[in-house]
């Protein structure tokens, strides 16, 4: 295959010697520990193309490539890293590391014990999220590498880009944190705790059969998944018969579909190691460790990629968001998509696609930035929103502004400010597409409807809040308008004029809904479901306590103000407000 | 307490002797078969007031009241039944039996066989819904009982309830289905599936500890519990700690609360019945039993009420919508409430006063249905929605018809048709507590969005659908009108005339969006998100292919209609349309 890394080798070394063991944060002391790892693609000169990827719970350090010419599987992520793919193996150079307790290689609970010259088993110490940062710092120490472009990771992965961006602030230039918390909710913890219940009844029954971490691992399987996944995939199929057995044999296709993937579980993995590894997982909590998410982030100077998937029910867009908003609340540089996925938690193995899209444009920004280009920007063919000319707004904003664009689109309000006034530039915007191309401007953007979320942004955290042509088209006006008064010193606002003579004259002759070009739909189909005018918004400022710097009634494409009786003949306008 | 049933009793009677075993659905015979059941209340002399309770996997006959004085805990619906409760048992006799293959009295797994003169175990043959329902069946013949007023469960007692109304048609005069489903999803099906592996674990162990049951148990707790519950009653607490005791014992609050859990399961019930009956619940499919869920419901006689909760994850809201809109398309006399709890599936055991309020409404009308008396509809204070004079609407609809009123708010429009017309009534609408009222009320009708769902109705379901003051406040018009074109031979549609010569003045002369007394709103919080005139919506009907059969423009309360240019002067207007 082309965009394979091809034949590759797990290394394995020692990070901390024996006779200098790591403390961990359980208070005790491991050593010696070993690393295993693979790495793709070449270090460049300038050393600055390191990505470091961090696996999930079941996983290791073979993500891309195959073991042999004869090995059918390749590594979990090789949908992701190779060259020309998502992870450009042509670009970067990508090391892949077995997490500290893992089975793989990396030094666990099936480790030689020096003290004892057996495994360790139950008594190897508990580890954290932090204590495995910890040791693959110790790895790139070792391999001499001083700057990551990016760490990336999924699940549990995630947990640990979030350690590394706390951790070490300098080193990590960026953090690609996919399907991840800052910690597990109750249920989470539970499914956990059930798991780690079956595995030790085995062991309080001396069984070495595996059925407890068969079991642990069907828990798992289904929180993996969606539920309208698992019932697209086997819905009450069976698998043997047209009929039921009536009796105790798995007979529904999603039952032996479990059963397989406990028993290959249970061929691959340690029962040992999956209990320190869940603790670990279910001790991960950032807001307590740090004292609040916001306090943890403050120590971040990286930028952030978070991606959640619109199924994830086991860590879920809301945990995602979450972040996103001590995040912004921080003010640092963070995009977030939420990818509409029917995969579940699996959709981070399972969406090259979007999640690529998403990947490539990120760390190609990071590593060498967009130069914007200032285009002048038409309302696209079939898109809902008429969108006012932009140059008339960027005359308004000053250079070096700290800029949001509220419902930003495709980002080119942003680039042209950013191309031509050097802005520092944020957008929000609902549409997943829009939100990548942004992504791959190297445009800070959050994907969410603009009447959610505002009120995480610190007061005056922007120049200027921009609102172009969407007003009109929220539920809540009035919410949205009184909180960017807060969070900008300005909010510019542009909106078709309802008012217009053509309105006028259509309602007062012909007895009919408003059709104008800048009003282009029937009453029946229209996305604007708030109509107003110049005079309507204006009380609308007086009523919500924004005063009205600047007033720009425009007709067609005419860059000049409209200066007779504009609530008549301006078609829409375009205001700088302030709060008083 | 005076609510109290007081001090009840098991009683247990044979139903099947052993000399004449009954044949199950798997094939198999059985006998003989005891079933254990308490009452509550008294028959009255016509015999037309027994509700049988059927109970979910877990329960038992006990359904209210104590076994003794000093008895802690009173039976497990006690919340719900006895004198002036929602199921009042100083109306009502209430019967409530520990199903077939329980372990509570009811034959079972754990009974003796009369072969072995052992306990059956896993001898014991499978069982179904349908088998646990003839058996209870077999009960009431004994008692002398041939009417039901109602069927009632929760959750696999919801599933019962299904199956007597499908198997005893004439039997059941109405079914209540609270939080159950026709069949379970693959992800419910993996729940049990997981719960079974742990338990034949112990079995092949030959472990007694009785750990795979409180596993089962310890599942089946996270799958009753939403997540937001269990955020809310759990978070991340420690049980008896500030930190982490990095061990394997159970250490946060959810794992305590899982253990208790597991533990008091496995003092009060057996592992062997529950294998059997969740392999009950698995086998229950009523669209692979009878062919479709149609073909199933086409069997039913009954009166159905539907419940659901909005967080429960178990048992969906889809799931009972889904059988809605079968009895629906099998025209079925059906009422539906998605009652809004943050409890999960556990919620029909936790939420007395909203689920209450449902069933002793829907019971009270079937036992003794409600004499509609003809009210003058005001428009209510506090409502978004300003409704026109129902008399005119009401003049316009032929007696004895079938009408569906879309938005029926608390139902006094068709009250009003059912006192004066003699019609049959049903309704949608989207608020619960109006839901209830109308539940309350005898009319039947489902709560939902107007905009989802009306594909279900079959062609010409009735005579008129009445859209009374909401056609303006949907997201999409048309796809509403034209499914009930399709739906109802005549539809009629009320609306405010944005055309009226206010707005247009106020356009015109005063620039702003139209207030008037039937468009009181501001732009900016007006349920209204389109506008539409009299000419608008002619010629909305010629688009979507309806002919205007009689047009009503009015003016204030008038009765009459408005001859003189409506579209200026009509402050709303009553349109009766149909299909071209």
């Amino acid at each position: 295959m082309d965009s394979s890394v091809g034949i590759v080798e797990t290394k394995i070394i020692n990070v901390v010697p024996g006779d200098s063991p790591l403390v961990l944060a359980c208070g005790k002391s491991l050593g010696p520990i070993d690393v295993a790892y693979e790495a793709y693609g070449k270090i460049n000169d300038s050393r600055d193309n390191v990505i470091l990827l961090c696996h999930a719970l079941s996983g290791n350090a073979h993500a891309a490539g195959k073991t042999s010419e004869n090995d059918k599987k390749p590594g979990w992520w090789d949908i992701m890293i190779g060259p020309g793919k998502a992870i450009d193996t042509d670009k970067y150079y990508v090391i892949c590391t077995n997490f500290l307790g893992g089975c793989s290689g990396t030094t666990g609970a099936k480790s030689i014990n020096p003290e004892t010259k057996k495994s360790y088993d139950l008594d190897f110490p508990f580890i954290t999220i932090s204590d495995m940062v910890k040791v693959q710092k110790l790895l790139l120490d070792e391999l001499g590498i001083t700057e990551l472009l990016a760490v990336v990771g999924g699940s549990m992965g995630g947990m640990q880009v979030l350690q590394w961006a706390l951790d070490y602030p300098d080193m990590v230039k960026s953090a690609i944190v996919i399907a991840a918390t800052s910690r597990l909710g109750a249920q989470a913890i539970a499914f956990d705790a059930v798991g780690r219940n079956a595995i030790l009844t085995d062991k309080l029954t001396g069984s070495s059969c595996g059925r407890g971490l068969a079991t642990a691992r069907m828990i798992g399987h289904i929180t993996y998944l969606s539920e309208e996944s698992m019932r697209k995939k086997f819905g009450r199929g069976l698998r043997n018969a047209e009929n039921y057995n009536y009796d105790l044999n798995s007979e529904f296709s999603v039952e032996t579909y479990l059963d397989h993937q406990g028993q290959s579980f249970v061929e691959r993995f340690d029962a040992d190691c999956y209990l320190y590894i869940t603790k670990a997982m279910d001790y991960f909590d950032l807001s307590s460790e740090y004292g609040s998410l916001a306090k943890a982030f403050a120590r971040a100077k990286s930028k952030f990629l978070l991606v959640s998937f619109s199924s994830d029910w086991l860590f879920t867009s809301a945990q995602s968001e979450e972040m996103v908003n001590a995040l912004v609340a921080d003010s640092k540089q963070v995009s977030y998509c939420n990818i509409s996925s029917p995969y579940g938690h699996d959709a981070f193995l399972l969406e090259p696609e979007a999640l690529g899209n998403l990947l490539s444009g990120f760390i190609k920004n990071v590593h060498k930035p967009y130069k914007p280009v200032h285009k002048t920007a038409v309302a696209p063919g079939g898109a809902k929103r008429v969108r006012v000319d932009y140059d008339l707004i960027e005359s308004l904003i000053t250079p070096g502004s700290r800029v949001l664009d509220v419902g930003c689109g495709d980002g080119q309000l942003l680039l042209n400010l950013q191309s031509d006034k050097n802005i520092s530039a944020e957008g929000i915007e609902v549409d997943q597409a829009l939100v990548t191309e942004c992504v791959n401007k190297g445009l800070n953007v959050i994907h969410r409807d603009v009447e959610r979320g505002l009120e995480h942004y610190p007061d005056g955290s922007f120049d200027y809040a921009v609102v172009s042509q969407t007003l009109q088209t929220l539920t809540n006006p009035k919410v949205v308008f009184t909180e960017l008064l807060r969070v900008a010193r300005r909010v510019v606002i542009s909106f078709p004029n309802f008012a217009h003579w053509r309105c006028r004259a259509g309602l007062f002759f012909g007895g009919r809904a408003p059709r104008t070009k800048k009003l282009p739909y029937r009453w029946h189909d229209t996305p604007n479901v708030h109509f107003l005018s110049l005079k309507d918004f204006e009380e609308f400022c007086d009523e919500v306590g924004a005063r009205v710097e600047q007033k720009i009634p425009v007709i067609g494409n005419r860059k000049s103000s409209v200066s007779i009786i504009p609530n008549i003949f301006a078609e829409q306008a375009i205001y700088v407000t302030s709060r008083k």
